[in-house]
Order: C-alpha cells, then structure tokens, then sequence
C-alpha cells in the first residue's frame, strides 16, 4: 500500500452539488496518483473515521466517478456529529489517529458547512496537539450561504435558482387563478438563521415590485399587523400576493413563526411549517383563499435545476483543496472571491479555518430593502451571478441520471468502536 | 370585422403546459386565417366571455405566441365558475349569445378539466336550445388525470415527472442524512380523489422496492396501524423511509387526513397538510425524525421540468380542436388513444363531450399493487411513456423565460354585466 492516502467524508446536510465537491476531490486525487494513494471516503462523515467505515474509491469507475458531478444527495453518506473539545474527549482524537495510521492517511478533506469546519479545524490541529503529521483541508458546502470569507457557499447558487424559478412559476399560476380562486401564495424556503434562500425568490422578477410581494426574512422581526397590511395592499393592486417566507422568520423576542420544537445533533431547533402558520394568519386575518408549499428537502436536492455557476464552484473547491494539500496547507478553505460583478468572475482564494468555524454570515441589512420585505438592488446584484447558468443532468427513461456506486468498504484493521 | 371569429378560454387549475394547448389553438386559428377571422380569449375563462372581456389574440406577435408553448399558468386568466342548468338560468346563456353575436363568434374552445367539460357542453346546446349557430370544442386539460375516455391528461405527465424526479433526489438526500438524522421523508402530491399524480411518484425507482418505500393513495383507505408498520419496516430495512402521500388520502369513512374545511366554487374541499399531519403520526406513533415537503403549485406550474410527450400532447389537442372546428364538429373533446405501450405511440381521438362532462377516472385497481401502497408493473408501464423526454424552455439571466403578452381587450360594444 502507497503511503499519504487520503480521507474524504460529507457533512451535515446536503446539498444538490456537494457530490460534484466529491467529483473534484476525487478527479483531482486521481490526477495526483503519484503523490496521493488511495483516497477512502468516510461513510456517513466524521463517523466513518471512527468506526473504520471506510469506502474504496479507487474501486471506483472514472465513469461513476464522473456522474457525481450531476448527482444530487451525499453519495457517501453525511452526518450531524460534532467532535467535542480535544481537553474533554481525548480517547476519540486517538481512535482518529490510530485509524489514520492504519490507512495511512495523511491528507483529510472534510466537505460540510459551519459546523463541519469546526470539526475539520479540530483534526487539523491533531498534528499539533498529538503529534500524528495530518494536513486537514476543509470544503465549503451549505445551501445556506452563511459561511463567512467566501462570497457565497458552494450549494447555495442551485438552491437560490430553484427557489427563484419555483416562485416565478408559481406566481404565473395564482396569477391565472386570482380571479375567482387563490389570492394569496406562501412559499417557504430554508434558511435557519440565514435569509438568504427566501431572499434569492426576489430574482424571479426583474423588479421589486414582485412577484414575490413579500419576502419574510428571519433578519427582520415578523410583525403580524404590517405583514398582513402588506399582503393586503398586494392583494388590492395586484389581485393577488406571492409570499416567499424564511424557516427562520421570527418574533421580535426571537421565537420562530414555527417551532416543531425538536432540536438536531447540533442543538438546532428544527423548523417547518411556518408556511401553514402564516396561511392560517391570512385565513384569520385577510379571509383570503391561500394556497402554501413547503419546499423542504427538494430545494435542496434540485441538481436537475442546478446553477451551471455553483457546479462550477462546488467542482472547484473540491479540486482546490486537494492542491492545497499538495502544497503543504493545513487548516484552511478554499474560499470563492468575487473578482467582477458584471461580467461575474471569481477566483479562489484560502481561508484559514479558524475564521470560518462556527461563524454564521447574515444578510447585510444593506441588501435589505427600506421596508424589510424584500432584497434592494444591491442584493440583487449580489445574488443574480449565483444562479447563471443551467447544467441539466443527463435524463434517461424521463429522469435524472444519478451516479452508481459501489462503495466498497475496506478491511477493518482495528477493534470495534463505539461511538 | 370577417365573420367566423373564435373563442378560446383557460379555466380550473392551470398547468405546466395549458399554455401550450393555447399555442396549438392559436397557431393553428392563424394558419387557417382564410376560414377562422379573430380568435378571441377570455379574460378568465367564460367570465372573459360574460362580462365581454375579450382579449385580441390577432395583437399578439407570433413569437409571443409561440413561447406560450413553454410558459407556465394560463396566460388569459382561469376561472373556477360553473355555468347554472340552461333551465334555471336562462339569462346566461342569453348573454354569452349576445356577446358571441356581437363579435361573430361561432367557435368555441373551451380548456379545462371535466367540470370545465360541463361547460363545454352546456355552450354546445346553445345552438340546439336557442338556435344560436356555435361549434364547441373542448380541449382537455387537468394535472389530475382523471378524465375520462382519453388515455392521459394533458398537464398530468409533465406533473408525474416532476413529483417523480423530486421523489428520486429528495430520496438521495435523505439516503445520505438518515445515520444520524431524518428517518422519514413526506412528500404530499395533489390530486384530490384520483391518486394518479402521487402514483407517479413510483417512477423515481425502477423496482417497487423504492425508494419511494410507499404510497398513499385516495383510492386505498387509510389504515394508521399498517401504514406505521410498513413505515417503521422500511426504516429497518433501508434506513430511512421516503413516503409520497396524495392530498386526497382518506380513511375507510371518506374522511380526509387533513381538511382545511374550505370548499372551492365547485363545491370541492380545500385539502392542504396532509404531510405534516402525517409527519405528526410518524413522531408520535414511531419517534422517528422526520421531514416534509408540500409541492403545491410548485408541482402544477414546473415548466422547467416539463415532459415533452406532455408538451406535445397538450399541443396537438389545441391544434386538432381547431381542425375538428372546421371540420364541423361540435360537443367533442380531442382524446389521447394509446396506440403502443412499447415503444410508445399516440394518436387523437374525437371524444363525445357528452361522455366526458362531469366524470372522474379513478386509479384503476389493477395498477395498485397487491398491499396497497403503490402500484405494480402494469401501473407503471401505464405510467412510464407519459414522462419521457425533456423539453426545456429557453433560460435568460438563469431563469426560465417566458411569453410576454399584450392581453389588449377589445372595444365593448354591449352594456356592462354583473356576474
């Protein structure tokens, strides 16, 4: 067996173009064959490091190996686990070390968003604290687009595509309806803490003026007596509203619109729902008839609708962060940087970790329109570049096709372990 | 002004490709310009025609007309009204004469769904009942596909696609979070007492294996107890467990799952929740964590991800409901007629309207399979042609393009009308 194999593993939730990160990891490896040996994926994350799960990629075919460019989901298996402290868990940093020495691994890519980097940053500093030589370079993931230093989060593009072409489709309909039927129509987009998805349905019109009307971000406190009296003005001018509303659309004090009151892995409250919750407002309120959709998962999942700009993107911090491994860095993340507005251009540049981890980035209230409901010019210069671009998948038999793997697992060299 | 004008109106729920009915009707209108003078919409639907708001589809550009063809919604306006019996409300149909006469409108394209059909049919008495010379001609139109004599609905396979390619990536996401996180994803589809639309949801695997692991259909009583056992079973065998679930599902009694306790100007229920209602029995009855999807208009109005059979079908009964005008013909519908499953080939058929008003195609019960929750081979082989090929719209700025009208209103020559 080759020395300096490497690890790859996906983390937290995914997203339609976290496999085409998986693709430019992989591709890159593979063109560095003489100087990185096998690269094993964690199945399901960090876990997979631990419990010794690992898959061969090199038993791979180029041909799967390429299609996880088109393929949305995490192929090798994601997680929500959090390493804890190095002080408080030291057992478990030893069980990483003892498994990366038996695979000689020296090289860890590890693929997710704010949280994940926390846990790469703390594998990066193994080399320090435990003395085990391991260059661990994060790349960026998160629908979200929260994290800092990047201009936006690979994943982000093809989700904000989706939920501005949704909204322009949707709104077309209820706009052929509102005669005699529907009057208002709620779209809920993903976002916790971040309003950047419902923010990016401001694109499916070229102007404020909507649709979307109404865009209820988690930046700006939910106040139900002047949201209703926008909705209504939408209705009277118009005929009808598009209201595209934020997971994380909250109360002045905080309390989210809709609290299913159970919490993740992370701690995270898990949201849903908060577009019932605002239609039954309308209901009350308005005693407009509404019709609401829930886009959950298939937001984020719309590879067929993907942003031509963020495979691009999520292609290239995969391939950079393997070169960056070549060159000796440790502890850092390919970030993209926004070299031109119009035309668009980007670089990458690479972040050091400990900037990145656990920090959220917000909208700017400068992108924030005057009344709250909505994004201003700036944001839509901001936010228009991310979605250019179509890269349909292939279709067969009237469906995506999606890569086929065989993700093989290696022999298990050490005891059990339980997490 | 030539004699011989037309009538042409949307009405029901729009879909993906109502428009491109419109495109067939108005291109083929224009291509026998010699017999047909001004093809006149509705404003919507037959309100247009009430109330003599009637827009001159002879100000459109052909290029405007032609990207109907791939422009979601129903460019004239819908309408959910239905027309009272000749014999209670007579004035009525003395109006529309008036409004016909006073534009020479002797052709009557009406697009819409079965209660749509009863329109249809009510206007194509108008010559028998009051002596009014006028041709109606339906041209079939519903997501649901429950009309009958035609094998498929226009709009019904370019929804299957979408709920079919949703299933297959939501699946893959899920696929890649379940080790630690969501066991179950929901995902409700319309289709309010056929199950055709979630049926189609089967499609996103090749085997009934799944994913989706199950589906719920209106035409297969809820049952609590089984559908929480086959869930908590698939959640053991698969690791996760992806559920499509029909608006319509009911229990043994015809009682809705959820029942938003509207009812729309039909007199149908306003269903909406039956994701989270059941997401609510999977946390309570099996703890499991869960996420759901509510597609709504999103499923109806996804242009972007239209089946081309469907675009070309929905094309071809606007095109043949023109020909059939002039041939004629009055009180018919343009049908699908299967002509070979494999490959598939399609031909049109005039339905008797009189055979179509009012009537609903259930899920036939030998495309359910043998437990209830999905459908077997020969489902899916019904299933299968109608979501072949992909025809996508022309994308600008990363969006979807779509028709600009000029929707000009002609000149009333009648006095005003209240509904």
């Amino acid at each position: 067996m080759t020395s300096n194999n490497a690890f790859y593993a996906q983390s937290g939730g995914v997203t339609a173009v976290i496999n085409a990160s998986a693709c430019g990891v992989i591709q890159t490896c593979r063109k560095y064959s003489d100087r990185i040996g096998t690269l094993y994926a964690g199945h399901n994350g960090i876990i997979g490091a631990l419990t010794e799960d690992l898959i061969d990629t090199s038993l791979e075919s180029d041909e799967a190996i390429a299609a996880l460019r088109h393929t949305p989901g995490g192929a090798f298996g994601s997680c929500r686990y959090k390493l804890k402290d190095i002080e408080t868990h030291r057992s478990q940093y030893e069980r990483l070390i003892e498994v990366f020495k038996a695979h000689d691994i020296r090289y860890f890519f590890y693929n997710g968003g704010g949280d994940s980097a926390d846990t790469c940053l703390k594998i990066s500093r193994l080399s320090e604290h435990m003395g085990y030589p391991l260059q661990a370079i994060h790349v960026a993931k998160t629908v979200d687009n929260d994290l800092p230093i990047t201009d936006n989060s690979p994943g982000f593009g093809s989700v904000a595509k989706y939920i501005a072409t949704s909204t322009r489709e949707a709104a077309l309909d209820i706009a052929s309806m509102c005669s005699t039927s529907t009057k208002v129509f709620i779209l809920e987009a993903m976002g916790r803490h971040a309003g950047w998805i419902a923010a990016a349905g401001a694109l499916a019109s070229e102007t404020n003026d909507g649709p979307p009307h109404m865009i209820l971000l988690p930046e700006v406190p939910f106040d139900r007596q002047r949201v209703m009296a926008h909705i209504d003005a939408a209705v009277k001018k118009h005929g009808y509203c598009v209201v595209v509303v934020s997971e994380g659309a909250r109360y002045e004090d905080g309390t989210f619109l809709a609290d299913a009151g159970n919490t993740d892995a992370f701690g995270h409250r898990q949201l849903g729902g908060v577009a019932p919750t605002l239609a039954g407002m309308v209901k009350q309120d308005l005693g407009y008839k509404y019709h609401w959709a829930v886009a959950d998962y298939l937001q984020r999942a719309a590879r067929h609708l993907a942003s031509a700009v963020d495979v691009e993107q999520a292609y290239a911090v995969g391939q950079r962060a393997v070169e960056c491994a070549l060159e000796g860095k440790n502890a850092v993340m390919p970030a993209i940087q926004r070299d031109s507005e119009d035309p668009y251009s980007w670089s990458i540049i690479d972040a050091p970790l400990e900037r990145v981890a656990n920090q959220e980035k917000f909208m700017p209230a400068e992108y924030i329109r005057e009344d709250g409901f909505g994004i201003n010019d700036a944001g839509r210069r901001y936010l228009r570049p991310l979605i250019q671009g179509e890269d349909f998948p292939p279709f067969e038999n009237g469906l995506p096709k999606v890569a086929k793997l065989r993700l093989e697992r290696i022999t298990k060299k050490l005891p059990e372990y339980h997490l």
